[in-house]
């Protein structure tokens, strides 16, 4: 490395009042790792950064490694120098997880891509912690089989474990901790444990699979998961219908999962990110409270249960379905569901969104959502709401101006007030992002 | 209590070489419990066993509690003096869980029973760790919802949970790990601990829920769960098919998960099971492999699922479908898969059931039981082996006489070789059961 390279990785040392790392541990890392270990500016700060709206801050190094082993070897040397160590998989994590607030190491595992076994006829494959979910879907695609987690970005499938992650697929599929039966992971030490095992049950011990899912890389570097797999169904329908008000919009997907249907995905869509996605991605939606359907199973099923769910929501007031069964009509919809983010960035342009992540019993969600749209509705708030609402998860988007303090806190204080409201009504503040 | 009780108690204090219990931790037990603080010799003999083939071993005394915070004030008593104390449910479990090897206090939660609220809404109950499947289930019957996990035994939910039990239909709704979403727990120093909460999901920092569930009491005592229920299925059906052998029982099963065929359950039953069952429980089953299936879903959907499977079992040589769909004929055929256990025992008056409890990935599964099935025979063991065979999870259950020491050893080092070859292809020693 030369000097240039060496300087301005001080001045961000500087800048944030860390420690150097000390010589002693860089030169170890350069002699193991060679170009490996990085301490460039422009490296570090993408590695300091994820989707969520903080300001960046930088580890002091990076190193790309390629097996459990060099992890192990890496915080090894991390605990003998005292050195912070973070994971970073793809850099799609929404609440700051990747900020060096302590300076330190940054771990990069996203050259950990090999799938190191598929075995369908157990309906596991086991992969290496870098693997993203559409890669893994990709090798999956003609086996007949898939993997459902879907959080939105292309995220690693470690990352996705580290931080417990879900998204629109989880009402029928369970989350990361439902899908991950065994891991490797590597400990503070740099010992490498093995959790779990390929058996679909057991009673053996402690769940430590579980407790290092969600654990957000504090316990450990998870470096290999061993993962369910699902056969991809026969037949697939997605249905978008509208509804005059949030309650009438939950109260279906209530009735239907009393009914015992078994949705594969259902998402709400509030009248804002409705037009903010008419106006961004160029559809023709609603401009209503919206539910988008997606069901899996056999024609037959899927006829059945589409049949169901369009009686139960026209009892309630709903209407305008629209289905696609192509899959490019398909991909179309869901594409724009994921795009409703960037729609509502797109309605403020040189803003910033924040993002919740409230979870809540369904029975309280149409309630809890009502609210938080009167608030931000009263403080002439540019947002919009999106959920996975058969879980009773949802997302409150807000567009602020990161110059205007004022705009910060008032966005702060409407977060408060829903996180509050949910916390008194059995609910979480993050159903699936992470703290 | 009187001389006689104190004595046998001391007796068995002596017996089992523990220190008697201290008389200030008594007297204040006493003092707050009366009569629910028991030292009689029929009471803790009654607590000192499970249904597992070992031999008793009582603890010195038992409490019956009704509320957390009982459960909280004997704890820390237990651990101010230093006592050992067990948690008690219905005495149901398979390995041996309640035996005071080292004496001690035995909390008996079996009174409490109070279901503390239903949320159908939100497809969820809360119940004290007392109450127990059956009892839910009566409590859920008019509703239109079910709790699905049938260990066989009626179980209390706080012991189930406990020891992660499964059973019959683990393989479409999960086991008590994945229907655990928030528990009360009481930990070693008496305080009180809540977990998880009522949202289907979260991100927020460690899974202790799943940490506790099948911890065995060994991090704490459960003293309330909030558990998910299910819509009772529009339709039910049940079916028997037998086949040739073991192998193409399993491969049946798996062609038809990776179908994505629904299987509410399905149950392996071995040659020697049938045979068990027709003498005991006065069937006519075709003395063959045979499997249980069990659909749920809409009229439709069952018929359809059902026709899917019988395909697959045809091709490979199954035969003589029995259908079941009205309730009480189902009721009968799925008693006599929980008999199984009490049919060999029958095979052999006096002798001694020894139960284990194999989980493996279904790749491996039809090999292992093969392999089984051979040491048996090649040692004349009398034996059945039956399996949930969905979740890869099998018992061989071998009639021993406990005064054969040579019988015991066989049955030991037959076990034995199973577990190790379960623990080489990927599997556990315990599916569901415990350790």
């Amino acid at each position: 490395m030369g000097n240039d390279t060496t300087n301005s990785v001080v001045q961000y040392s500087v800048k944030l009042r860390h420690p150097q790392l000390p010589t002693a541990f860089c030169a170890a890392l350069s002699q193991q790792f060679g170009q490996r270990f990085v301490q460039t500016r422009a490296i570090c700060e993408q590695h300091g950064r994820d989707e969520s709206c903080y300001d960046p801050m930088p580890p002091q190094a990076v190193l790309f490694v390629h097996t459990t082993e060099e992890v192990a070897d890496a915080v090894r040397l991390c605990r003998q120098y005292q050195v912070p160590v973070i994971a970073f998989g793809t850099g799609t994590s929404l609440e700051g997880h990747l900020l060096a607030i302590q300076g330190g190491l940054c771990l990069d595992l996203s050259a950990m891509q090999q799938i190191l076994a598929m075995h369908t006829d157990d309906l596991t494959v086991r992969v290496q912690a870098g693997v993203t979910r559409k890669q893994l879907n990709h090798a999956l695609r003609d086996s007949g089989f898939f993997f459902p987690i879907d959080p939105g970005a292309d995220a690693s499938l470690g990352g996705m474990a580290a931080t417990r992650a879900s998204g629109t697929n989880a009402v029928r599929y369970g989350t990361m901790r439902d899908n991950t039966l065994a891991l490797t992971a590597v400990m503070a030490d740099g010992s490498i444990v093995q959790c779990g095992s390929r058996a679909k049950k057991s009673s053996t011990g402690y769940d430590l699979t579980r407790l290092l899912v969600g654990s957000e890389g504090t316990l450990g570097i998870i470096t290999e998961l061993e993962l369910k797999i699902y056969p991809q169904p026969e037949s697939t329908a997605v249905a978008v219908c509208s509804f005059a008000d949030t309650v009438s919009a939950v109260r279906c997907v209530m009735l239907a999962m009393q009914t015992g249907i078994a949705l594969a995905r259902v998402e709400f869509l509030d009248k804002h990110s409705a037009r903010a996605l008419n106006t961004y991605a160029k559809l023709n939606l609603p401009e209503q409270a919206l539910l988008l359907f997606e069901f899996h199973g056999s024609a037959q099923g899927v006829a059945e249960q589409a049949q169901q769910v369009q009686e139960i929501a026209l009892e309630l007031g709903g209407g305008n379905f629209a289905w696609a069964t192509a899959q490019e009509e398909r991909n179309r919809l869901w594409a724009a569901r994921h795009q409703a983010y960037f729609a509502l960035l797109h309605m403020r342009p040189g803003g910033r969104a924040i993002t919740t992540d409230c979870c809540v019993p369904i029975s309280q969600l149409a309630d809890l959502i009502a609210t938080t749209e009167q608030d931000c509705e009263r403080h002439q708030m540019i947002f919009s709401i999106i959920g996975h609402v058969g879980d009773g998860n949802f997302h409150l988007l807000m567009m602020v101006d990161p110059a205007q303090p004022q705009e910060m806190a008032l966005a702060e204080s409407i977060n408060s007030a829903m996180v509050e409201r949910a916390l008194a009504c059995g609910g979480t503040c993050s159903g699936e992002h992470g703290i």
